[in-house]
C-alpha cells in the first residue's frame, strides 16, 4: 500500500514555464511531439508541438548525443538541453539539445502536412482525417477558443446566480414535438433524443429561479446546408422573476461582454494565430422584426415576400444594415411572429400576432432564439388548445405550471455557430470538433 | 431601435444582498415563491423561497397593505417592507411587510408538502413529482452541491492545462463495443449512442496533450439496481506524456482535494442543510487488486470466490478495511485483471494477467475506472487480434495511433455516484436530477 497525495510533479516543463523570467541559461527537460524537422546539415531545427504552442529545439552534430536519422516527424520525445533566448525562434526561445529520448513512434508517415501554416486540404479531407488534421496548430486553436466561449458562458452565469443542471437526453417525448426527432428503442419502448432541454430548464426555474445547461441536442432535420448540424452543443439558460424579455437580452449581452473579455485575457495566443478581431459588444441594437424588415427592404430595395418569416438572405441584409447604420456586429431582432414560435412563447398582449421573443443575429446568422415564456397554467392550456395539442406526454411539464411558476424566459445559443461567426468561417463544420450531418457519422 | 447595454439592474434583492452589513432598517423589495404561510391571527409569517435560501416575511394586519386571504402557497410575489434583524428568523433577518404584489398563482394545491424539513415521501413518489419535489430546499441542495463537483472538476483541470472538448454522442459504432448499446435510426443508417467518450478523448490527446469532457453517456444495461443508471453524466479526462498510471491517480486526488475545498468555500449553506461531512482527501491509499482481496479475505474471514473479479460486497469490505486500517474514505484499487478491462488498457509488462489500471472506491462503491492505455499502434493491433476484434468501424481511432501518440492514460468518474456517496445516499436516483432506468423515461 502506498498513499497518493496529489498531482505528481514532473521535471518536464511547459511552454509558459520556459518563457518565465530568468529561465534562459538553464538546462531544461521538455516533452512533446515532433511537429517538423528542418535539417540544415550540421545543424537541424526540431520543432516540438506542445499543448501551449511550438518550441524550437536545435540539434547540433557534436553536441547532441543522438543520431538524427533515428528521429522522424510524429515521434513523441523527451528532450534535454540548454534554454537560450533567440529572436528568430517562434516564441523568442530555443533549446540547444544535449539529449533526445524517444517516447513513441508512428507506424506510418502523416497523411496531411499538418506542420504547414494553413492546411491546404478540402474540408471533406480535413473531416475524414479529423484527429490528425487537428494537430495543425491553427486548426486546434479554433477549439481552444470554443472552450473559452463555453467557459465564459458558465462562469458568467455562476456569477449571476444561475445553477448548472444536467438533464436527460433520452426521453419519452420531445419538448418541442414535430417530426425532426431521432427515435430509438428503449428496452422495447419508443423513446426519442431531446431536441432541446426546454421543458427541463423551465421546470427547474420553479426550483432554482435561474438555471443553465451546456449539453448536446439532437435534430433529425434533413437540411444539408453550411449552417445545420444534426447534433450540436446548445448553451441554454432560463431565468425567473423577469420584467420582460428585455431581461433575457440584457443577460445575453452581459455574457457576450464577459466572454469577449475572457478571450482577450486568456486566449490571446489563439486569437493571434487565427487573426481574429473580437466583435463589438458594448451595445447591441434591438429592433422589431417588422421594423427591420421594412428598413432593410427600403435601404436595399428588396421586396418583402413573406412578412412573417426571415429568409437567410434577409438575415444577411439585417446584419449588413446593423453594421452600416449602427456599427454593430450583433443585432437583436425582437417580436417574432407568433406562428413561427413554439406554443410556450408568450404572445405580445398588444398584438398577439407577435411574441415577446427575439433572435440574435451575428454577422448575418441567427445564433440565438429566446424570449419570455407563458407562465400561467391556464394560458398555456389555451394556447395548446388553439394549436390542437393534447398535452399527452407533457403531464410533468404542465404540472410545474399547475403548481406555480414565476414569470420567466430564456434562450439557447448554438455553440458551433457562435464560434463559426467569431472566426468568419462560412461552414459550421469548420468549428465543430466531430460534425454529424446527413452523410457524416464518423469519425 | 434601442441599444441593449448589459445585464439589467433590478431593485429586487437576493438573500446575500439582504444579509450585507448595514442593510437593516432599509425598505427593501424582494421577490420569491411563497414557500409556506403560518397564520397566527393578527400576524402571519410568510416564508419566501429564493434561490439562495428562505426569507421570513412578517405580515401585520394594520401595517401590510394586503388581504392575507388573497395569498396562498406557491404564489410568486414581489414584496416590499422594512428589513429587520431577528434572532429567531432562519437567517437572522426578516422583512416587515408593507406591500405584497402577486406575480403568478398556482392552479391547484401542492401534491407534496415541500415546505417540510424532510419530504416524507417514497423515492418513487419524489421521482414522479420531480419538478415539484425539488422545491424542497434540502432536495434541491443536493443538486447545488452536484454543480460544485462538476465545477470543481472543470476549474481544476483548466488550471492543470487541460482543454475542454465536446464530442458527438451519436456514432457509427461504440467505443467499447458490446451489446449494451442503444441503437437508433440515423437517416436510414444504423447508429448508436456513445457509451463513453473514450475513443474521442484518446484521439484528442494527440492534439492537446490533456483533454476533458463532462457530458452524458448512455448504457443499455439491463441492471435494475440501486447503483445503475441507463444515462448518466460522465466526468472524463485523458492526459499524455505520463510516466505511469500513478500520474492519473495523482491528478484525480488533486481534483478531489480541490473540489472539497471549493465545496467548503462556496457551498457551505448546502453542506449544512444536508449535514454533510466532507471526506478526507489529503492522502488516498492505493493498493493492488490481488493484495486487497487477500487482506480483506483474511481480516473479515471471507473466502475468495473469484480471484479475477470484485463482488459488490467485496467493494464494501475494501472500503471498510481502508477506513479501519488507514482512516481513508477513498481507496484506489490498482492492477485490475486484464480480462476484466477493455482491449485498450495497458497490460503490466511484469505480469500481463494484470493491467496498469485502477478503480477508485468511495465509501464502498466504485466511482471511477481509469488507467494507462496502449499507445503503440502495433501493440494495439496485437491486443485486438488476441481478443478476436477486427478493427472494423475503428479506422479513425486506429489512425491516430498509426500516426503517433504519446504515452497516455485517463479516467471516467460517475457524477451521480460521486454525489450519492458524498451524501451517504443508498440509491443513485436520489442524486440524479431526472433518472433514466429500466422502467423510467419520465419526467
Amino acid at each position: 500500500m502506498e498513499f497518493v497525495t496529489g498531482v505528481k510533479k514532473t521535471e518536464a516543463l511547459e511552454l509558459s514555464e520556459l518563457l518565465a523570467e530568468g529561465m534562459a541559461g538553464n538546462t531544461v527537460k521538455v516533452n512533446g511531439a515532433v511537429h517538423t524537422i528542418r535539417d540544415m546539415g550540421n545543424v537541424a531545427f526540431i520543432i516540438l508541438r506542445k499543448r501551449e504552442g511550438l518550441v524550437q529545439c536545435v540539434f547540433e552534430e557534436e553536441i547532441t548525443n543522438f543520431d538524427l536519422k533515428d528521429l522522424k516527424e510524429a515521434d513523441t520525445v523527451e528532450v534535454t538541453g540548454i534554454l537560450t533566448e533567440s529572436e528568430k525562434a517562434p516564441e523568442g526561445i530555443e533549446i540547444r539539445l544535449t539529449e533526445i529520448k524517444i517516447l513513441s513512434e508512428p507506424a506510418e508517415p502523416m497523411p496531411l502536412a499538418i506542420a504547414k501554416w494553413k492546411l491546404s486540404t478540402s474540408l471533406e479531407a480535413k473531416l475524414n482525417y479529423r484527429p490528425i488534421a487537428l494537430r495543425n496548430i491553427r486548426e486546434r486553436a479554433r477549439f481552444k477558443i470554443q472552450e473559452g466561449i463555453v467557459r465564459g458562458f458558465r462562469d458568467f452565469l455562476y456569477k449571476e446566480g444561475f445553477t448548472e443542471i444536467h438533464t436527460p437526453k433520452i426521453g419519452a417525448k420531445s419538448a418541442e414535438g414535430g417530426a425532426n426527432v431521432f427515435k430509438l428503442d428503449y428496452f422495447h419502448r419508443p423513446a426519442i433524443l431531446q431536441q432541446s432541454p426546454q421543458f427541463y430548464k423551465q421546470m427547474m426555474v420553479g426550483v432554482y429561479d435561474r438555471v443553465f445547461e451546456t449539453a448536446p441536442v439532437f435534430r433529425a432535420e434533413k437540411h444539408n446546408t453550411k449552417r445545420h448540424l444534426n447534433e450540436y452543443t446548445s448553451l441554454d439558460f432560463e431565468m425567473g422573476y423577469i420584467d420582460g424579455f428585455e431581461d433575457i437580452m440584457g443577460m445575453e449581452t452581459g455574457f457576450l461582454q464577459y466572454t469577449m473579455g475572457l478571450l482577450k485575457q486568456d486566449y490571446e495566443r489563439e486569437l493571434k494565430l487565427l487573426e481574429i478581431e473580437l466583435p463589438k459588444t458594448k451595445q447591441i441594437p434591438a429592433v422589431r422584426f417588422d421594423e427591420i424588415k421594412r428598413l432593410v427592404s427600403e435601404k436595399y430595395d428588396r421586396k418583402i415576400k413573406n412578412p412573417f418569416d426571415l429568409e437567410p438572405e434577409e438575415e444577411t441584409l439585417i446584419s449588413r444594415y446593423a453594421k452600416e447604420e449602427w456599427d454593430a456586429d450583433f443585432v437583436f431582432v425582437t417580436h417574432y411572429p407568433s406562428k413561427k414560435r413554439p406554443f410556450y412563447a408568450m404572445d405580445d398582449p398588444k398584438d398577439t400576432t407577435f411574441t415577446l421573443s427575439f433572435d440574435l443575429l451575428f454577422r448575418g446568422m441567427e445564433i440565438t432564439t429566446g424570449g419570455q415564456r407563458i407562465h400561467e397554467y391556464r394560458k398555456l392550456l389555451e394556447k395548446m388548445e388553439v394549436r390542437g395539442m393534447t398535452g399527452e406526454g407533457m403531464e410533468q411539464y404542465l404540472s410545474a405550471f399547475k403548481h406555480g411558476m414565476p414569470p420567466h424566459g430564456g434562450l439557447g445559443i448554438g455553440m458551433e455557430r457562435l464560434t463559426m461567426k467569431l472566426m468568419n468561417e462560412d461552414n459550421v463544420r469548420e468549428t465543430t470538433l466531430f460534425p454529424r450531418d446527413l452523410s457524416r457519422l464518423e469519425p
